[in-house]
């Protein structure tokens, strides 16, 4: 790839382990690091997932063949304000941001035209964050969703796939509009059911709770302010997957009362066939 | 608690776990499995879990002190037909169901007035079956409900407990109405969101499930038609249950739709504060 400088902005969960990755598997590249917490950089540097740390966007970028974007989504465009004038030309700019829509816009608006911007959401994560909580193989076998629109540069997409390539992923290229629509039904509507049905529960319920129940609502204790941000940018896509969880459950709810055995059971029997027939890639 | 033999119905994970806890836990007191497969109970008895097998239920519990029934909840109406008239005068009987209304009338119905039913609930399972998955620590630290009626004597309930308490569980008592209106929103509702969350996915969005999707979904892979029945005995509680879920979703959605950023991350941290308070035993 030929990478000389790579920056990571914001270095947290997933921007530390992106630099720990980096290290392992891009040598003779220079990672640096840039936050707003002189603490976590510090830890960064610390923990070997960057060489170079600064608090200041634009220094972070200056020398930069690559730039990711780590931080919140709702931090993108403050962001890119802060880094456009500071883009060397040619430089390939990328994300790990959980919607890509928004972004793409972000990146069309602001960023300068001799800069090469494509869209990127490693499907990697946990409901821990921070850099304490980084590893070198978060994203190991992990797929990463690459987003070109109609006016990204083939070339660029090409780089950025063998980018995660590099870091053990598998690519998936779709649209942003695409992205949004699926991640919304497979990552952003579990969330919200997760935090919902932790909120209906009561103190009798709740000490009743045992592994299957921790099991289905751990990304309910994700960062609410990352997933504020999510789903408000995705709300359009939200409310559609909830109407069609609701049809779902009214089927389930019609079989029940009418009091029909084998209808009910074709109805859990399909769910546990797909479920049944998923795994977590070995290493996970 | 002096029991000379405890007689186990079903030799599943449930069954087979038990029989292994109690090996481990009771000295000097005998196990019998009952089932309706050979091989199964072959494999009962090989893993160590009973001392003798039979598939014939009432030879099963003639001699019991204690009767366990871990069968599916769709038979407990059949099995106690076929050990009714077989149990001694003062025996203990209990069941592992995940309804507890049902089995209590059941009881009343069926079991003879010098029988002593109490219903309970080990809250501790797993989406695997079968006597190859059982483990005789699958009852240690979680909790298990007791379920007393009215008429119930006490004393049956505090043996009872005991012997909960001796598998390493935790008890906690409650009637059977209370205990299926409690389940229903800690155990019955999370099972039906993971089949509807799982049905209502697409090839396209499968295809990106990480971590988060996976833990969210576990659930679904359980055994069908064991789940066909909990849902079809306690589907008044279910009912409500889905409608308070709706009213969560829709605070949410209202929120979304006013871009009001505060009340959206409010929702969401009021989940995140309950859930993240909540861990797994360490040894589970």
């Amino acid at each position: 790839m030929g990478f000389n400088q790579i920056s990571i902005l914001g270095v947290g969960l997933i921007g530390g382990s992106m630099g720990l990755a980096c290290r392992e598997s891009i040598k003779f590249c220079k990672i640096i690091g840039y936050g707003h917490r002189p603490e976590e950089l510090q830890r960064a540097v610390e923990r070997g997932a960057i060489h170079e740390a600064t608090t200041d966007a634009a220094a972070a970028v200056a020398d930069a063949d690559l730039v990711v974007l780590c931080t919140p989504v709702g931090s993108f465009g403050p962001v890119f304000e802060s880094i456009a004038q500071a883009l060397k030309a040619g430089v390939i700019v990328t994300d790990v941001g959980s919607t890509k829509r928004m972004i793409a816009k972000l990146a069309e608006r602001i960023l300068p035209p001799n800069s090469r911007f494509v869209g990127s959401h490693p499907m990697a994560g946990s409901e821990r964050h921070g850099i304490e909580n980084a590893r070198a193989d978060l994203f190991a076998n992990a797929v990463c969703i690459v987003t070109p629109t109609d006016s990204t540069d083939p070339k660029t997409v090409e780089i950025v796939e063998e980018f995660w390539h590099r870091l053990k992923m598998k690519t998936v290229r779709m649209s942003p509009e695409e992205h949004d629509r699926l991640t919304a039904d497979i990552s952003h509507l579990p969330h919200a059911i997760a935090a919902a049905l932790v909120r209906m529960q009561t103190p009798g319920s709740l000490r009743l709770a045992a592994g299957g129940f921790l099991d289905s609502t751990r990304i309910a204790a994700g960062d609410s302010t990352l997933w504020r941000d999510i789903l408000l940018e995705n709300r359009d896509n939200l409310r559609s997957g909830v109407v069609r969880l609701q049809d779902q459950l009214q089927q389930l709810l019609d079989r029940l009362d009418a009091n029909d055995a084998t209808a009910v059971q074709e109805w859990l029997k399909a769910a546990n066939v797909v479920r049944s027939g998923m795994r977590k890639p070995p290493d996970r």
